[in-house]
């Protein structure tokens, strides 16, 4: 009984199934997670590089003398001994906050959504920079928001770019509703934002009453030691802080954290609780637990260190080995390399034959909302070994000669 | 620099802050949580009754054998052994499912987030029956949906009624998106729908070509050990289903899911990963390795019995101590009791009083998306041992009868 048809029923009923584009890209990691394929693709740290030692003492510290907490609903806000903590996490970030000013959320993808859930009606506009982060773009999309790309350089985003594209949607009469920003070894450009650009940002995000979201993923992973203010230190009220511990410590506990003067905030505590009611309380624990127990900015030079050598390994072999009209940044930290192909080479087109020769990488044109990036891609670092790393280049390169070769033949 | 006046921001700016009335719900739960307080407030199952000796059993094993794995990102789905247990949980409830059609979600809460924002713009009806659960009118709210509600008696959703509210919802030219309901051990209700409603229920959205969302986070939670079938075993493709192991092992580790046919379920995952990118993985092993390894129905069975027993406590109290013009439903199982209070009592206003007696409930209001439920309470049964329930309940008698004199010494 009860036949429904449910294509038909969603084509005529489903309000949010406009710019879900991210089918492609779960294809293309179900290709890459394959063993003989050495994956530039992904977003992963690596996990494998912390002390299991150490977690297994967290994990029975809390199931012996906390379990029945771990295991109980908690507040929409988080656990105030985790907030505390997370406040200790943004001081090494030199950026002042108050434990109540933070909602904990399942990573910083949770707190993007819980934003755009918050401003975001269908057709709603969101500045970003292009190219930016995937996730970020699947959130604004979800809401059925128009994301409008403001471009940077070696130097991040450009403020006199950013100025324009604020004229520009002001002349048209269209609000945006915030500035998206990763102002610290952006993904997926693997730039960062100057320190006089960033006065420059907010004294226009002012001018044009615009609310700042500054994601804050990879300020620690930075291999000069050098750290720029955050937006957030520099105007606190402006600036609505994203931060996570996915990649100070493990993406696997999903555990991030917005920062929000006290009207935001409140409203941001009711949609966490509309979507989720709480966070786990388990995974709160043990992140609270590793940071108050364990020696966690040590991990973090671990992973720094780490990550600096096998981002050296993949520049290297990118100099070795790709073709001489190839262009890429040259990141002083984070996950990620983002590399330009030489005219002619549409990278999405492209993936197929890269994942025959078993290496995967992101075409650029996942980080745009506007069609923009078909000649770029994405390198992750932060996963593969170094001798993979410097295989999968080989084999990209392979790929990248080739391809330019067909073409010169064919156009020539 | 920058400054900013967030509240005419959120003003002007934000799009779904309409009817997020939680705060009043938030700010009862912050003095009911206060030890003197008997709270019979909260829907807080009983961590307390697990065994914890099993519990560091599972955390360790997930240390020692899987850990880099259980801190890694995960698949937005869902582990795949995870969602092989949770076929086994659902056929517990008589509910053929493959692991395929299933998606892991934050709790049963995310499933009810996710399907809204797959099928609501702001304006659009959902029907639930009246009075609902309060997490769900939050989620519905936040997506600007609006509630209509279909009423209940003992044997549930009247079906009679429910065709009159879509009757004359399609009279006014209005198409409800989908029908929420909570056959089994209704919250607030603490009623279930008898099985031939079930059957009723289904050729009336089959008539309106309505889906059905069945959430049922309580049906093994059932003291007479009889079980209706499940709307999904009876229209596999029509009903979205909503499970949980909040109730049958713990809330804390936020693990619910969505079972739902194919091309719903591919948006839902997009839905998902738009939202937080994926399911802890820490959470979702734990989730594993407790199904598979623990003898959790016998741990189900424990619970049962517990609660069973303080259910008969409730209302035996009940049935000595209130005075004679109160009603309330007997649940077969759950977690719930729905009061209704005489003429003239407004439970809302009665709250200050009854906390001031150091005992907590929740106000019917809070269930109903229309006013409804002035005279209402909901009472919960899961989380306070016997004898304090019996004590909450003669604070509360307390209170009722000396409101009850109050109003009729002013009325005449």
């Amino acid at each position: 009984m009860s036949e429904i048809h449910l294509d038909p029923y969603l084509s005529r009923y489903a309000a949010r199934t406009r710019g879900m584009g991210a089918s492609e890209i779960r294809a293309l990691f179900s290709v890459a997670s394959r063993p003989e394929v050495v994956s530039l693709a992904g977003g992963s740290p690596d996990t494998a590089a912390l002390d299991y030692d150490a977690v297994a003492a967290v994990f029975d510290e809390i199931a012996r003398t906390n379990g029945p907490a771990a295991l109980q609903y908690g507040g929409g806000q988080g656990l105030p001994a985790l907030r505390e903590q997370l406040v200790e996490v943004m001081a090494a970030e030199h950026t002042p906050a108050h434990a109540d000013d933070l909602v904990v959320t399942t990573g910083g993808q949770q707190a993007l959504d819980l934003v755009t859930k918050l401003f975001c009606d269908p057709g709603d506009v969101v500045v970003a920079e292009g190219p930016s982060y995937v996730g970020a773009l699947g959130a604004f999309s979800a809401y059925q928001a128009e994301v409008v790309h403001a471009p940077m350089d070696e130097a991040g985003l450009m403020p006199d770019a950013l100025a324009d594209v604020l004229a520009r949607l002001r002349h048209a009469g269209r609000r945006p509703k915030f500035l998206y920003t990763i102002p610290n070894h952006q993904n997926p450009a693997g730039v960062s934002l100057s320190t006089e650009r960033r006065q420059r940002v907010l004294a226009i995000a002012e001018e044009h009453d615009l609310l700042v979201v500054e994601d804050n993923p990879y300020g620690l992973i930075d291999f000069k030691g050098e750290q720029h203010p955050t937006l957030r230190s520099l105007a606190p009220e402006r600036v609505v802080y994203v931060g996570t511990l996915s990649k100070i410590f493990a993406p696997g506990i999903r555990v991030g954290w917005v920062a929000a003067a006290g009207p935001l905030r409140d409203k941001l505590i009711l949609l966490k609780e509309a979507s989720d009611l709480c966070q786990s309380n388990l995974a709160q624990c043990v992140a609270e637990r590793w940071l108050a127990t364990q020696p966690w900015l040590v991990q973090v030079g671990h992973f720094r260190e780490l990550y600096r050598g096998r981002c050296a390994a993949l520049i290297d072999e990118l100099t070795n080995e790709l073709p001489a009209a190839c262009t890429w940044s040259v990141p002083t930290g984070g996950l990620f390399v983002w590399a330009r192909m030489p005219e002619g080479i549409h990278t999405g087109e492209l993936l197929a034959r890269a994942l025959s020769a078993r290496v995967a990488y992101v075409p650029g044109r996942a980080f745009y909302a506007d069609g923009g990036g078909a000649r770029d891609l994405r390198l992750c670092f932060s996963s593969a070994r170094e001798e993979r790393i410097r295989e999968g280049v080989r084999r990209l390169a392979e790929v990248v000669t080739s391809e330019l070769e067909l073409i010169r033949a064919v156009s020539g």
